[in-house]
Order: C-alpha cells, then structure tokens, then sequence
C-alpha cells in the first residue's frame, strides 16, 4: 500500500474510532440523568455519484437529550474534484483538482445553561499536498463569571500540555489562531473563550502530526466529561436561559457567516443535515 | 434643488412617514389584544465619521409584544463612498465610488404559529445611476395547508393589482424574481410563499417609479392587517409551535447566507442591531 494510502486507512479509522468513543460517553451520561435516556441515532449519507465513481459520504450520530439537548458528531470521508472556485485558495490545488478529505466534527449543546457548550474537529486532507487541521473551543454561557473562567482555564491547561507534547511553541501559536478565527467582527466580540485551532499541519513527520491531532480529539473528550461533572449540579434560573438562547445566536451567526467548514461542506455539495448539524436546539435573537 | 436631491429628499420622507404608519398599526393591534399592550422603542444610530464628513445613519424601531412577538421597523439613509470589494458590482460605481441609499425594512415575526411571518423592503439608491428596488414576501409556517394558501393568494392579488398598474408585464416578472431570491439552494427549498421582488427599476419616469413603490409599502401594510385579522383567532397547539420554530431556522439561514441586504449591510459598516434585526424571537434546529 503506497505510503499516503496508508495514512487516509490510518485517519479515517481513527475517526470512526474517535466517534464512537465520544458517542459512548456521552450516552454513559444521559444514562446517568435519566430514567429513559436518550441514544445517538446514527444516519448515513452519500455524495452523489460523478456517473459511477464514488464520491465518499459520511455518518451524522445525533442525540436529542435530558443532560446534551442537542449533540451531533459527524464523520466524513469524501473525495473527488474540488469545483473551480475552490481552486488555487486550497494548498495542492493549483495543477490538480483532486482532493480526499477525511474528519470529524462534534458539537454539544447541553441543556443546563451552566454546562458549556463545545466543540472539537480535527481532519486529514490529501490534494497534491497533506495536512492535519482541527481544533477545539468552549463556549460557556456566561464568559465572566468566576466558574467559566476556572473551566475555561482547565480546558486551556489540558490542551496546553498536549501541545507542549507536540512542540513548546505550538500552544501560543494555537491558542492565537482559535482566538482569530472564532470571532464574530460585526460583533467585535469573541465566540468564546477559545481553545487552540490549527491548520495545514505537515512537520514531515507524519506520526507525531497524527498522534497530535488524536491527542486533541482524546483530551477534548477527557476534558469535557470533567467539565460535564463539574458543572451538571449547578442552579440555574431563567435569566441563565435567557442568556444562553443569547449565546446561542452568537453561535448561529458565527456558523453561518463565517465558519470555513460550513463554507467547505456547502460548497463540496456535502450533507445539509450533518453540515448543520453544528446549529443549536434553540436560540433567539 | 438639484433635481436628484429632490428625489433623495422625496423618497427618505417617504420611507419615514410610512415608518410612522407600520408602527402606529402595528401598536394599535396590540392595544387591542394585550391590556398592558408593548410599544415600539425606537433606537438611531449613526454610521461612523469619517473625519468630520458624516455618513448618515437611520433609526430602528422594534416591538417584542403579545401579537407581534418581535417586529421589526428600520429606516436608513447612508452615504459615502463604497469599499473597493463592491466597485463595479453595484450599477454605476465603475467610475465612481459614491453612493447614497435610502430605505425602509419591516421583518414581523409573530407569536401565534397561524399569523404569517412577513417581510417588506423598498429603497432608492443612487450611484451614478439610481434607482428604486425592494419587494414583499409572505412566510406562514405551515406552507401547505388550506388556510395558508388562501392568505398567500389574497398578498398575491393585492400585490399583482398595483404591479398592473405600473406595467401589465411587471407581476409576472417580480414574481418570479421573487421566487428565485427568497430560496434555499442548500436546503432546496423556498423560504415561504412569495410575493414579489424588483431591482434596479428606473423607467426614465421617476414619479411612476415612486409611485409603485410606495404603493408596495402601503399595500404589504393593509394587506398584512387584513390577515392578522382572519388568523389572530386561529387555535394552534404544541406542534404548530415547533413548525413555527422550524420555519423560522430557515428564515435564519437564509438571512445569514443568502440574504443581499444583510451582505450590505455588514459591507458598508451598517448597524449591527439594524441588520439583524429581522432574526427571529426564537428558532430550533
């Protein structure tokens, strides 16, 4: 098997695997909280074939919950030809219009206003160049209480130590980069209180990328499921609803007018269901 | 006067006095359905300076009351000069970059799942041409029932009498204009039941053009309260409810992904409040 085959079996697999972890936990925690817990139903989907060749496709798993009001994990694994638009903005897209894309993607909107919500994507993308992207931010309802800002800071330590595994500068350097890019600028306001991001991710070490990005998806979840347990118990009242229906709409907004990956799925004809899938339960404006 | 003065001056008092209009019915609606009924607050904002030239601005107005869960009034008059992104995209910029727009945008989002949700927009814009542009659409929650089809053809003639007027070709053409902008390509679908849509309209006979004009917003006004008349009793439960919430995440991505207005809106530094104002109360996904 020729080398870059290898390592799409490698990363693929690892995505399903990751999924599927992700999915099993968060049901141990519906089934904690609830007499009839919720399951995540898991969906399919196709892209639709050039004539006979196949085109990929992908499995949303959603669960509708008592603790996760609304949680989605996505996989995908698509391929075929980047349309003409998408030329030469892409790395390996200026003589070839090939491109494979394999990820994950995970959203949680958790009822309580006091869980936050979060996020976590990694991906491996193959055109005449590889790389590794992804990343992962919270976002809590209330950014300035003394609560968020003590997860926010576990969270950050967490992915910090990972990082520093990777390379001591890369924390800084991914911790900027979520700051850019999850922030809404008609808002002049931030999604979040961030996290890392990272991107065409190639050290010609193609090992020690991957066991990175499986670091992020590993410790994303790890994290999280503290953060859950830290915080299920809180009180909460109508205006921390209202607040987070608040956020919420903060989160629309960054998804529809500015998240590359939503660009990305809509403009690689991807599935509508699993692209927004990232949209929260409820949310008002 | 310079003749196109007249015509700015002429058309932003327009947009003003049937602001004052849409407001005070909308109140009076209100009044007679709540007894402590809510009232339209009304915010200006200006755009910002450059130096010591001013910009323009407009002023908002918006009611979150027991009928008309969150509408929304704006009027606007901004002018200055375009960045270089737009030049040439905009009629008559190719030589010059100034503009001047003036204009009136109503989003009623009603609380009662049966009240139709509606839009109304019209403009003058002057570049080195100008020209009027606008249109109303129609967006009952339940697309395919009886009762909804029945208001959608009542909006429909209402609308295709003043088009007649103007020019017996015009309903068919704004119609369809009207149908191919308010649609979803992600979601393959329309955003509601339509109405009409025109752009760039200058006929060589300015007062015709205002005229009709002005006739769109008047007609969507007495039309709009002849059917909150007939479906303010309407009974509804739970499930309209949730086909309310439903139909109003499209009306969300709509606005944030395909929407022109708002495109311009965040182009040319408008007030964000303004721009997003027609972001529905509450939507599910």
């Amino acid at each position: 098997m020729k080398k870059i085959d290898e390592q799409k079996k490698k990363s693929s697999l690892w995505f399903k695997s990751l999924r599927n972890q992700i999915c099993e936990e968060l049901e141990k925690i519906e089934g904690i909280h609830s007499s009839t817990p919720s399951r995540f139903q898991r969906t399919s989907w196709q892209r639709d074939k050039d004539g006979s060749r196949k085109l990929g496709g992908g499995e949303m798993s959603l669960i509708r919950g008592k603790v996760f009001e609304k949680a989605g994990v996505n996989i995908s694994t698509v391929f075929g030809e980047l349309s003409d638009s998408m030329l030469g903005k892409i790395p390996g897209t200026q003589n070839s219009k090939n491109f494979w894309a394999s990820g994950i993607s995970v959203v949680i909107h958790p009822f309580s206003p006091k869980i936050p919500t979060i996020h976590m994507n990694t991906r491996f993308i193959v055109t005449e160049k590889s790389w590794f992207g992804g990343g992962a931010d919270i976002t809590p309802t209330n950014k300035k209480s003394e609560k968020s800002k003590k997860i926010a800071k576990l969270f950050h330590k967490n992915l910090k130590k990972i990082c520093d595994k990777y390379d001591p500068g890369a924390y800084d350097k991914y911790k900027k980069w979520c700051d850019e890019y999850f922030y809404l600028p008609h808002r002049r306001e931030a999604r979040g209180l961030g996290g890392i991001f990272y991107d065409y991710l190639n050290s010609d070490n193609w090992n020690e990328d991957f066991l990175f990005t499986k670091n992020v998806g590993e410790t994303f979840l790890q994290t999280y499921k503290k953060i859950v347990d830290d915080t299920i118990s809180d009180q909460w009242d109508a205006d921390d609803k209202k607040m987070q229906y608040h956020r919420r709409s903060r989160y629309v907004e960054f998804n529809l007018l500015h998240d590359r990956g939503t660009k990305f799925g809509l403009q690689t004809d991807g599935n509508i269901e699993a692209i927004f899938m990232s949209l929260p339960p409820f949310a008002s404006w």
